[in-house]
């Protein structure tokens, strides 16, 4: 690998799901060369041939972008050390998100931003699916606000990490199905509303309830939309299809739903809609399915990337 | 086995994902002995230990009661056939659950009813927990008939029947997740509202979206209810614990919610509750979990047996 | 529970996946009553109903028969102590398996000696299934000892523990298949080699290679046996059938090989034989399949509980 | 994509896990372009934006190279077919493995011949896999011929291939692992014997038990190996990786063990060594992993593809 010709990049976290699918990306980008990696757990290892070592340890300037997938709450305090160190920085946890010093990067939505910020909060895994799905609509109108949006996303465990937790054992998970954070208590409702209105205009209620699935990786979005007036099937994939017709890591369905398989080790969120039935006010099912660690995580980061240098967006990244 | 002291009952349909779960139950079941099983498909064989016949050769006059786990659009003939040798019918798939002819069986709300049956239908799995979830609250006019309830289901494979397709294969289904009868297009909606309006006095919207899980068996339901005034989470689980005080095989959960480990292989819907919070008007996320082979279907069968035959409910059910 | 008409018995350690396997067994068997039950992490919580205390304040001399299923190298200390109080111990753990002050507890090949007993030492897991297989065997001679038994064995992850690693996440697990502790260096080697010179009088060489699958329980044992003569299936299936033809918890299959499905949830060792041809020399392969909760732990433990107690062998214990 | 610059290959049998693994790294292959895929079930639809066509309409002569994933016992007709029309032909089925017309193409060693080769039957997933793992002992003699060979090897269900069969349910082959084709009954094994013979000159006995694991892909070989003198750990794996130096596609592991993760959608073996310690004799266990369909079938038939047409070996292939 000749570093020289490629932008040298940092990888903060790299042990972790998130950090592992990152060094993964970036082992085969033909325009970044990994300068350094970090790990609290394994410093000291090698990973996929990178020597690990300890965040505190990470000589930051020797990167022009460094990537944080440190655990939120942790992670700011070394985002701030590389913007210090005058570095640009792409943070993977949720600790920038809702901050008005981080370009959010919902990279479809925010390319002139991107290009030019020196610190993107990369978007939840979650949101990224619903925000690509809902958009397009809220933008034109035709989500009723009156009506409350109804969310429920499933996710794989990769999406709760990869330290020892007894509740994320095989023996715990396999074979079983649960929701959890009910009520719009989950982290990323805010992050999703805050977007929804920046993005589309969207001021109304929404209900997002998780749910945590017996595969490894991949979220499916099951999007309930309240409609102003009535879409049928074709209608509404016209406008999603319309408004993403130029985007490679967004695809919209024709006559069938997406699920896990469409999506899975792709940097891609797959759209199918359908419209509702035996029902008095309009109404759409949107699925949306999408990889949590590649365009939920460490695919869309390396997206921004590629945003931020002026390479073809789509270098390193599988679609 | 003594079979001149059990009351002698049949199975149509024995060797499906459903029969067979009803031919294990009645084996242990103290009051009730098995006459005669069918099986299409493998007639001549032996299921348990027990003789596998033709259902066009099933002596029906010989059971008391029979069931029939045979398939829709099927189970109809045969089951006119059992009424025409005079005997009583639990029928399990769907031919009856909207007929005036039969009693729909959802065992908690039905006993009298059951008790004098000739016939009884046996509720879809999808609907027996979702009833058992909105019933009490649509009862006391909790639930706002003015806006949709919207009811995500996630089912396990054995749902989809034991018949081989390429969809349900291993390789297929494992580390999937998928939506399938969006848009209101599932049998089960028109059985679940029926039941509502006549049941609970319900007669708003529903959005029913059911989801095929990689797991064998299990359902879970995300059931995201309007209500027409503030509930908060104690209030409602006392509403639930209330009605199913006396109940052996509903369960309501305090202060958590049910996963597909609290119920499989249990005749038993488990009940949990949330408030929602963040949303402008009030409303409530109740999970209900179901084994679809059990309550969902034979386990509740076999319930309904108990209540036709005078014998304890509980009979040869585990909960 | 009329506690005073059963026998009372204690669980050490109940919280792991053996000790709510047997919390459970003991919750449907007619003739015991769990009179306490302790849990290190736990204490303090419920279990099934059951409170939970620490091992240490155990009222071990309340219980007729106390089951360890504390970890190895710690339930020896236990059992010592409940020896002390004068109560009679069953121990899951491995601390007393090579031990001349306890019975090993190989029910089907040590009634007499079990039935006496004040220390039984539960045998493991991979070894139950092995000598089942095995000894009848070996007992008369078949097997050649002058070449090697290689066995492979694949358990399901419970049989690792529920103690949180990240090794056993669901996220490391699924899609994933491994050997470990090869060149016979598993514990369980030492155990099944003493116990097979002593009860079937085989002193040659094994190769024992434990496998995870990423199943949730049940143990697969493919046997491959050097035989000192030929035998076809049928003989050896006879040969095997004989030995156990009084047997409830040993199934000689015919024509056909187990698989997990035979008995998972069951107190049973279901075994079936080949032939092996194009090879000069005689050969078996048998394979023996055993849940690794219940008749490679809990449900063995139950049936020593029943012989120390002169009940029914089978009393609690599904089969 | 420029077809001209690529040579035009064909696809026979491209619905089924082999076939669409091929036609998925063909579509990434620098040097080749998909002139045809064929599927009988399919035909009329697109696969991956590829027309699909029957068989017997495929325009054979507009390829330089066809791959047949047909089934066995129907596959040798068509590669006559494409024989007949001049064209080189790589067969994934059986049919030809133990044909003198063909060679076999096990790439690593048989470079010369595949690169003239009219006719490459592509070897069996097993083999493959156990093959790299002998060969190397058995060339120098290290393997005693005297003692059998035991191979137990347990397969993802994507090895069972894709038509709908009951028993590949998902909701059979979940939380269930079984052995098949045990006591030497499997196809592969006079393929692999004859590989053995041909390519190591060894002329022992040989166990080998297929088994059928609850995963999508990949294969595990676990190879015990009787030596003619005794081999610790690191000159085992000495031995394995001198062998091994130059290629690409072999990966000898030192200190630890393979397992699916290490090889799954990678074109790769890899292998690790333990020395068995507690026996008389001189033995080593081998472990031997591979995903099956990548170089145990599409990969592998894609780097003698690159062979046959004098392209760098590892074009188009992970790893």
């Amino acid at each position: 690998m000749n570093i020289n010709s490629r932008t040298p990049v940092g990888v903060l976290g790299a042990s972790g799901y998130v950090g592992r699918e990152l060094l993964r990306l970036l082992g085969g980008h033909p325009g970044a060369a990994v300068a350094f990696a970090t790990s609290e757990r394994a410093a000291g290892e090698e990973l996929d041939g990178m020597p690990l070592i300890r965040a505190d340890d990470a000589p930051l300037a020797q990167a022009e972008v460094v990537f944080s997938c440190l655990p939120h709450g942790v992670s700011g305090r070394y985002v701030h050390a590389v913007r210090a160190a005058g570095r640009r920085a792409v943070d993977l946890s949720a600790d920038f998100r809702l901050s008005p010093d981080a370009v959010y990067g919902l990279t479809e939505f925010a390319r002139p931003r991107v290009a030019e910020a020196e610190l993107v909060a990369n978007p939840g895994c979650y949101p990224t699916a619903a925000l690509l799905a809902l958009i397009p609509l809220a933008h034109r109108g035709l989500i009723d606000a009156s009506r409350e949006i109804i969310i429920d996303a499933a996710s794989g465990v990769t999406g709760a990490g990869r330290n020892p937790k007894r509740e994320l054992l095989f023996g715990e998970i396999a074979e079983d199905y649960r929701a959890y954070a009910t009520g719009n208590t989950h982290r990323h409702l805010p992050e999703l509303q805050a977007a929804l209105v920046r993005e589309g205009g969207f001021a109304g209620d929404l209900v997002f309830t998780p749910h945590l699935l017996p595969v490894r990786r991949g979220i499916l979005e099951t999007i309930h939309v309240p409609l102003t007036r009535v879409l049928d099937q074709a209608t509404a994939e016209g406008i999603l299809a319309a408004a993403y017709a130029d985007e490679t890591f967004v695809r919209v369905l024709h006559g069938r739903l997406p699920s896990l398989r469409d999506v899975v080790y792709r940097n891609l969120v797959a759209l199918g809609v359908t419209a509702v039935g035996r029902v008095r006010r309009p109404r759409l099912t949107i699925v949306a399915a999408i990889d949590n660690l590649v365009k939920g995580a460490a695919g869309q980061a390396v997206q921004n990337l590629n945003v931020m240098l002026g390479l073809p967006e789509a270098a390193g990244l599988p679609c």
